[in-house]
């Protein structure tokens, strides 16, 4: 029985978007087909130059562990989601967690798919060669539905 | 072997529950049976009259796009949630991604179930009669499961 | 036909945690094997301290409800997270949903597998004996994805 793990990107921030590389190339290491479908914020993830510059919101996240007390309403300061980011990218740096370029890198090497969302492309006013070598055509979602339906054991997640 | 696609609708933001329509009205059209079950702040969506004010938060999401840089600190000005909504639905408009209006009756259209929570009409004090023509009985999450569980292929995806 | 399900806890945040485990219990009590891995915030929910104070944000939830209109700069002034959390847990305690620690020990009274993720283990600097009793060994996702693709029917959700 063959499983397909098809991950649907809808968010574009660190703590969404690492996770779900990990997961998917977690999931193709261990010999699974899977394809990740990038729509809405998370068409950015693809986009040659965007994806450099994804950030970690403290905002609105009272579950964010800083290094000190931060009242929430210091949250909303000019700088502190940059603070944030940084601090988010040591810690994973310092723990040897692969940083999103890498991950990126392992999902092509492990020949995952990665679908652009054609819609997200064209809300964002993206075109097709502001995206990252390596990835599949722009697609709609019954393409990538498709693609995980095929097998006996499709999974579906979305970060 | 039958495909049932299972989608739980707990956010009450447009930016998720957009994307969970459009996954399940593709996936209805491509033959798959769909069931969506609407619980926690996603009640709101089959609410007659609350699914009209749904927003989009700017605040705490770096990923979302303005056509001009904001300081993180103005996005809790009063207003900007208002202003965000408008800019997306607008962008929305000119790309014709369909409405949360047309995607709720295009549901209906193509028989896909649409399941309120008991529960959280319970927790929002709403009554079954304040909720969209066209929707299931308020049921429980186990319904909810049993339906998708049927089929030979259950994928289950929540927003 | 065996069913799994796999849920994945990556948000520590109440509004996320609650519907994570009522899906989880749920699915059990149906019959059907579940585990759940607990990873970046969602980490917090299995340690012995921190799933006490876990938290509901009002900020940049604009579907939030307030029992009264709420600018959206007053949410993060200090105090509005733990009032919101107060609140909802009231409304939740009022409607007779189950907290936490009662959804914590029906999940192991289930037979629930909680798996805590080792990489956030190490990310938020934590031990095993941190945990909860009852729980698992810390694993990493493979171990996860392995459990839940040995079903002929895996789902796999995460919140």
């Amino acid at each position: 029985m063959t499983t397909r793990v098809g991950i649907i990107v809808l968010s574009g921030t660190l703590d969404k978007v690492l996770p779900a590389f990990v997961i998917g190339t977690t999931a193709a290491a261990m010999g699974m087909e899977v394809g990740m479908f990038f729509s809405f914020y998370g068409i950015n993830v693809l986009h040659k130059e965007k994806y450099k510059n994804l950030k970690v919101a403290p905002v609105g996240n009272p579950a964010m562990t800083m290094p000190f007390p931060v009242p929430q309403i210091l949250t909303v300061m000019p700088g502190m989601v940059d603070f944030a980011t940084s601090m988010m990218k040591n810690m994973m740096k310092k723990n040897k967690v692969p940083q999103l370029e890498d991950l990126i890198q392992q999902a092509i090497d492990l020949d995952i798919k990665l679908f652009p969302c054609n819609t997200a492309l064209q809300l964002f006013g993206y075109k097709a060669e502001d995206l990252l070598e390596g990835v599949e055509k722009p697609v709609g979602a019954s393409t990538f539905l498709n693609f995980v339906n095929q097998a006996d054991k499709p999974i579906v997640l979305n970060f």
